[in-house]
């Protein structure tokens, strides 16, 4: 028995990780066996690529480096311990993904989902998520919440809101992309109801 | 007016190092401006790139996470050294470049030749050396040098004469993809012979 690849997308705010907290307690109760994850994944060879990429010192970068270097982490991450995984039979939930690469460096920065796509499909051998929880929020709505709940704020946070808006429009780019994964979850209403949602189409999938 | 980018390929011992050397002062006593360089090349970020690969702790290395490494560290190496030289006029000598990714990693240790070229195509935006002078020293030769020269041995010398056999293969399979740009040198002869064969080619390029 081969497991399930589910990842959770969304821009900043989105409410992604409660949502997936909420996921992974559901699971447990139902006895299903699943692992939370999120690149780089603790695994040490994708942290250190990271710690190159994160590197206040290396403006000098270039966009492409960049994303060969998070393909790179991916690739690691996936055989060190996503794939593992699924070959036990685990329901492996996976915050953040392709998709976000897709988003944020393939829209968001201009070089292109297309070729972000390109060079990521190297690191994974065409392998995608079964199945793509997208929690749609809008950027006003998100970064508002960020305000308000006085989260600390990472460098996306910090980021001008024209890029959020860029981000977000990148998603509906990619959403068109892959409409067979994909499933649009509206993220604004009361958390309780979006993990209601979550939780029916994860009835449906598992069963 | 721009560049030439010229880059030296061979199994170890095949004694590009001392050619390259020779071509650089040859270029030189003709006023013509050169800059010899090798990845990373001084540059910090590819030089932090290849301190992950060659981080002997990092035994769980997947063979594409070290590609996209290398691709990684190429790209930061083209955009911050090649490229702007070669904008400038000059003629850059790359001791080693995509032709070692195919034949190392592609072929020797079997990757495909056809997916680390792929690969590097994003790395490098499509671009390619001009010409590239592969010294043809079949691998019991360029070992035996090495061992009578006493130089110290690296990472690759040490791997099996299998290796390096196949990397000799690889290297053949990869002059067959590119026979527009592939120089083949007979390197088994005396240096100066060698080298006479480089600089008649070169006084044929640059005129």
């Amino acid at each position: 028995m081969s497991g399930l690849f589910i990842t959770f997308e969304g821009t900043e705010g989105s409410g992604k990780t409660t949502l997936i907290n909420k996921v992974v307690d559901y699971l447990n109760s139902k006895n299903i066996k699943n692992i939370k994850t999120r690149e780089p994944g603790g695994i040490k060879i994708a942290e250190e690529i990271r710690n190159v990429i994160l590197n206040v010192d290396n403006t000098q970068m270039d966009k492409i480096t960049e994303a060969l270097l998070y393909a790179a982490s991916r690739r690691q991450h996936l055989v060190e311990k996503v794939t593992p995984y699924l070959e036990e039979g685990y329901v492996v939930i996976c915050d953040r993904f392709i998709d976000s690469s897709l988003a944020y460096q393939g829209y968001a920065r201009g070089i292109g989902i297309d070729k972000v796509y390109g060079i990521n499909l190297y690191a994974t051998d065409g392998m995608l998520p079964d199945y793509t929880f997208y929690i749609d929020v809008r950027p006003e709505i998100g970064l508002q919440r960020i305000q308000s709940n006085n989260r600390e704020k990472n460098r996306l946070d910090l980021e001008s809101i024209s890029f959020h808006q860029k981000v977000y429009q990148g998603y509906k780019e990619v959403e068109k992309k892959f409409p067979e994964r994909f499933i649009n979850i509206n993220g604004e209403r009361d958390i309780d109801e979006v993990f209601l949602d979550i939780k029916n189409k994860i009835d449906e999938i598992i069963r």
